[in-house]
């Protein structure tokens, strides 16, 4: 069906035709009169013409204009190959690959915190590694405040310094001091060990601080943690925080969501369900139901939840996620809002520091906090 | 590329090596195994390598699992044709069907206002014609509370009774006395005709109730005149309502935002800009500029806007158009949230008044304006 592409050829004719109304209005004129769309209408309204699943024509999508330069460059970039259909087949090719893209990532940390004056220091709480990330200045409402931030990834990809990239983000653009888990994950540490790792700091961590002056964020499977951990400190009875941000959340590991299709293919970032996605699901489940609430914590339930904020793109593999969990979220009688960025893809609102759609997104986020937090 | 579609056929040691899995794991193992998906995959990989457009593949879209039967069947449903692909060749034409949809929408309406318990009243208000919608009970809290309606049809559809349908939900699921506007339209009137007619009620309407506890609010080109009567509203110096809810609002004329392309096709209630609405915008604009902030809104200034909560689906042709808004309004300043629902195309939360969506959607609004609105 690349033979459907939008061909610009036009008739003479067409020409005359176009050159008439753009003389009265501004309007793109290759698109009402393209001789090949007709040819795509016709066999669409065909294609579509009964009660059934959607039938889509493949086609050449463009870059939209109606973002910044640089999230422009974000939606264009290729698939990230291997990070998007990596097979491993053992246990050492997966650390492997973890560790050569992990590596890959560390100058990029670096200038971002250079370059927004954030500092980082290695440190251990609760016996789990984490990093505490400071900006230069932390605004004075936030001199008694403190994050959480659960790094994605897939509960694979971003062990260490690898992981610290959207902490550091909110650390810049929101002026607090954030605490980022460097949770242990698959091939040898599977579920539990994340969550545990991540239970054991926030337990500690509302020691350092007051629970009412906190929030737990984190993108992807950052986003489904910081889900399954409310739900597990309500379990325990442990103290919950003034507020979340879970980012685009993997709240659901199967294959559940209609963006799971829709955006297939679209999403240059996961691209699809059936690339390294559902390896890690199945890695990090290591036998467990996928559906357990606290790998899945979208059937769990939400009521009593703080306040919440959720973040995706209109281009986002789990758009389906973000929106059923909010939605999930408000039927709770949670306070809970949503924003969706235009042409985004997976978690593109970490990829550029220095886009301004990623400073608009974590100084929203910053903005619920504020809100939210006691001081 | 229609030989992409997924086959559901498996080879025996395929099964076998399912079964293996299914006695561990929930997973999809069609999705995991299916042969096809590796030649999709080497495809996609290779026309997605390079910096530039997506290609994305031709295929088929199941209708999702993660929402009600009834709003399956919504989803399911095949292209609205004529309606979303209309090309009438003179003004006699485009009365004939707008005529012919809108009688044929009539008993839908009538059917939703007797299950529901809502009356209609044709009435003429600031020389307009217009209805009044009224619940068997307005809420305690809504007795001094009114909303102004403005309906959704790309400027062309639903004349007369045809458009307070979004009406009779509102004031159903809200509780709230409802005036829906029959604003004149092309072809015989095109802008600013019902831009002139909605701020005529308008301004009526002010003198009828404290504007303090009133509301506007519309879907598609209903959302569009919502902005586009703010921002007259402000020009004039007339009151501002205490709150709005532009619907996947028709916010931009032109065939701007992502989600034009990437759900081309998908949305089975607009399909294309390539079919009638473009043509209905160019009726409607009648030479004026597109890009004017009364034919356009968003680009016009969103200071000083009412709080405001968007609406829109995953499958939504104008979904761009509604973050974009969302966006805008966010960056002005305005208290604006956005709800975006699971596998919806353009508008569906007004299609099946007995949805529990479509209740969804209507209590979450309800619930905003009551925040927002004096008694």
């Amino acid at each position: 069906m690349r033979d459907l592409r939008r061909s610009f050829v036009l008739s003479a004719s067409a020409v005359t035709a176009i050159a008439a109304l753009a003389a009265v209005v501004t309007v793109r004129p290759a698109l009402a009169l393209d001789p090949d769309f007709a040819t795509v209408e016709a066999q669409e309204n065909a294609a579509n013409s009964k009660s059934g699943p959607r039938t889509v024509p493949g086609r050449a999508i463009p870059v939209p204009g109606t973002v910044s330069p640089q999230l422009q460059s974000t939606i264009a970039a290729p698939y990230r190959i291997p990070a998007w259909d990596a097979d491993p087949k053992s246990a050492a090719e997966w650390k492997d690959l973890i560790t050569k893209l992990a590596d890959a990532g560390i100058a990029a940390r670096l200038e971002a915190r250079e370059k927004l004056g954030v500092t980082m220091e290695p440190t251990v709480i609760g016996g789990v590694k984490a990093f505490i990330l400071t900006p230069k200045e932390i605004r004075p409402e936030n001199r008694n405040r403190l994050l959480v931030h659960v790094h994605g990834g897939g509960y694979v990809y971003n062990p260490g310094e690898a992981g610290t990239g959207e902490g550091t983000l909110m650390a810049a653009y929101g002026g607090y001091k954030v605490i980022s888990i460097d949770y242990r994950m698959p091939p040898d540490f599977p579920y539990p060990a994340a969550m545990d790792d991540a239970m054991a700091v926030w337990r500690e961590a509302v020691k350092m601080q007051n629970p009412r002056n906190m929030a737990i964020f984190g993108t992807s499977t950052g986003g489904g943690m910081t889900l399954a951990m409310i739900l597990r400190a309500k379990t325990e009875g442990l103290p919950l925080p003034a507020a979340i941000a879970p980012g685009t959340p993997w709240s659901d590991l199967t294959e559940t969501g209609d963006t799971y299709k829709t955006n297939e293919w679209l999403d240059n970032v996961l691209v699809s369900y059936n690339g390294y996605l559902h390896r890690a699901a199945l890695l990090y489940a290591n036998g467990h139901d996928l559906k357990d609430p606290q790998l899945s914590p979208i059937y769990g339930d939400f009521s009593g939840f703080p306040p919440a904020i959720l973040t995706s793109g209109t281009r986002d593999l789990f758009l389906s996620l973000t929106v059923l969990t909010h939605r999930k979220l408000r039927r709770a009688g949670v306070e809970a809002e949503l924003q969706v960025f235009e042409g985004m893809s997976h978690a593109q609102y970490n990829f550029d520091p220095f886009a301004p759609e990623t400073k608009e997104a974590f100084t929203e986020i910053a903005h619920f906090f504020a809100k939210h937090l006691a001081q």
